[in-house]
């Protein structure tokens, strides 16, 4: 499984275009951004108060305050008028250009206006005091965002401030979803047949993917036949980065699958020691990662989850995935597990402590009762209750 | 800042409606979803093998097989055209409908076919054993998904699988967005003239308020001017479940907002004990929140994640919000902090240590550094190098 996981590096990489600032939360550049210019671009004021030369303020206190002439006021937004000479102080607003001559900014809070055009200072300021410099937010040619990390709101905000409204992006990867077997039929059926059941896979496939940067297309329901299955790939390749298929749950179904796409292309494993999702297909066609996934909803979403999700965003470009929201939780019992097989075990969390959902892996139930999962990993012979364990949190 | 996180909570709710099932990742159900039937609705087989009565494999082992007559076998998709009478057998694929008789299925690694028409079968099996039950994945009236909390992959699909197609949901809570302040320009001016500043909070306030459910209104700069922001906040009621202000970042800017937003509503407080993020406001407007924030970009982004988030999602019917994703981290240095004020700490995170990054509130670029930020809680006063924290990573 490990092997699956850290050995399956398809090359493929979708192209990179421009997106709009807006629209660019999540999304993953395809190169870093340089600032054109020096951030904030001119010396600031970080406080409301007065641009002072530093020296004018050495030695000053309550008990023995300086006082300097105001010659002018610096308005927000605007050029200042004013130059501050010795003895001099010029009115400041946060956020306003420092005036010629200044090379700080007493606070208002430690200053008092004594009479019209004199004010009594009482604190000393050091030189950059009170001041934000020209590039001290960045330097012109400096990395405002990297390659390869997905936009965060912070970074929206500092391309901004630097004028960068288009960034150059991967695109989203198409993933292309099918299902497969011939007792699936589509959730809007009103009255089932018997034996039949509503596709629950595909629709929660398609928001992982969604979720992962992907741009999912839900393909529609393939019949348990190798012609038609050859079919369908063959036409979805051209158009698709990736290619998710929601195997038929009988080991001749999952056989059909495994040959149809071994004939298009190369199986790069078959067969992945986790629980559930042993049935788990991993390819690649025509340049086209594609992924057989066990039949049943539960084992489907799981090994998506591990495998299908950070191949989503590797294809997108994505090299520092976001972390998942993990908790740190007790076991509430033990769990066992055999060595050489990753367990996924689902659990609810209360007051830190995470109990197990036991069931069957033809369950849903079980993973829309869970609040999350740990992993029990292929060397472990299983979790001894009152264990610190790591939860994955569904979100 | 944790009286105004816990008690500022407007009534304020978006009302519900009909949401398809393919468009509700994340959307908050208005009310519990049932299940309209029992699911999967048949008793299924969860492996392939040979449906049989449980008692006629009482005694069986390897040294001592039992042979039943194979009489027929399951179709996937489809209703049984046998019935599995005493010493008979039925052939059965993973997924398909237990015949009338059969209260178990063998594996099929358990059984041999020694000659056309006769099964031997070397383990015993227990009344439903490899079976299913016909409401095992919910019975039906069970509920699906609960209110108030946002849907996940894997509830959709359980609704998919239930044929709920479609969802009531809350509205996405319509946030408009203001930027003030006379020196405030578009992102989109390529040239500044000296003392201007492009706007860079509201890019990234729509991207959180998008994140949590809400439909951001990016609605312009308002120069600091009364009646200019009154005029603005007047036209946006009507249409916004919230109003986000970034306040001018003087003092005199600040208490303009606080004035004009206390003509129109009712303030709730205004200055937090939070650094950054002191001069906050909350009010409340013709029952809209309205949030002022300070005027640094930096500030005003850390005090929404803390204020802003939780309000989206409470005006959208969120009760049960998914968690952030937290990482425990060892701290590189001592954080000094002022007891009875909250203060937000920007991390960058390796191998398990955090350190913070420091550097004055008027700089973006600590935010975009930073992997995550640690929150020391009002009563303490500060925290020792090593102590373990939580970080709250961004994403």
């Amino acid at each position: 499984m490990s092997e699956a996981l850290a050995g399956f590096r398809p090359a493929r990489r979708t192209p990179a275009g421009p997106v709009p600032l807006d629209r660019a939360l999540h999304r993953v550049p395809a190169a870093p951004v340089a600032a054109p210019d020096a951030l904030p671009g001119f010396a600031r004021s970080t406080v409301d108060g007065y641009a002072v030369r530093a020296a004018d303020t050495y030695g000053v206190s309550d008990g023995v305050p300086g006082y300097l002439q105001v010659t002018g006021a610096v308005l927000m937004g605007a050029q200042p008028t004013v130059t501050v000479g010795p003895g001099t102080a010029v009115s400041m607003p946060t956020g306003g250009v420092l005036p010629p001559g200044a090379d700080a900014v007493v606070m208002i809070e430690y200053t008092q206006q004594v009479m019209p055009g004199t004010v009594e200072v009482v604190r000393p300021v050091a030189p950059g005091e009170g001041v934000v410099r020209a590039d001290e937010d960045a330097a012109p040619g400096a990395e405002l965002v990297p390659a390869g990390r997905p936009l965060r709101a912070q970074d929206l905000a500092m391309l901004a401030a630097a004028g960068v409204t288009t960034v150059s992006a991967h695109a989203r990867p198409r993933v292309t979803i099918f299902s497969t077997g011939d007792e699936v039929v589509p959730p809007e059926t009103a009255t089932l047949r018997p034996g039949q059941v509503r596709d629950a896979t595909a629709v929660a496939l398609a928001a992982l993917v969604a979720d992962a940067g992907g741009e999912p297309a839900v393909s529609g329901i393939v019949p348990d036949d190798a012609q038609a299955l050859e079919t369908a790939l063959r036409a979805a390749l051209p158009a698709s980065d990736l290619i998710v298929v929601s195997a038929g749950s009988s080991v001749g179904a999952r056989d059909e699958t495994a040959s149809v796409v071994g004939r298009l292309g190369t199986i790069w494993c078959h067969g992945l020691a986790v629980k559930p999702g042993k049935p788990t297909l991993l390819a690649e066609c025509d340049g086209v990662p594609v992924i057989g996934l066990p039949g049943n909803p539960r084992s489907a979403l799981v090994v998506f989850r591990l495998l299908g999700v950070p191949l989503v965003r590797l294809v997108g470009g994505c090299t520092a995935p976001p972390p998942e929201a993990v908790v740190r939780a007790r076991l509430a019992r033990d769990l066992p597990s055999a060595a050489g097989r990753l367990d996924v075990v689902q659990v609810k969390l209360a007051d830190g402590v995470a109990t197990p959902v036991f069931g069957l892996s033809a369950l849903l139930s079980v993973l829309t009762t869970a609040d999350g999962y740990v992993i029990i990993p292929e060397e472990a012979t299983g979790l001894d209750a009152g264990t610190e364990v790591d939860v994955t949190i569904y979100r």
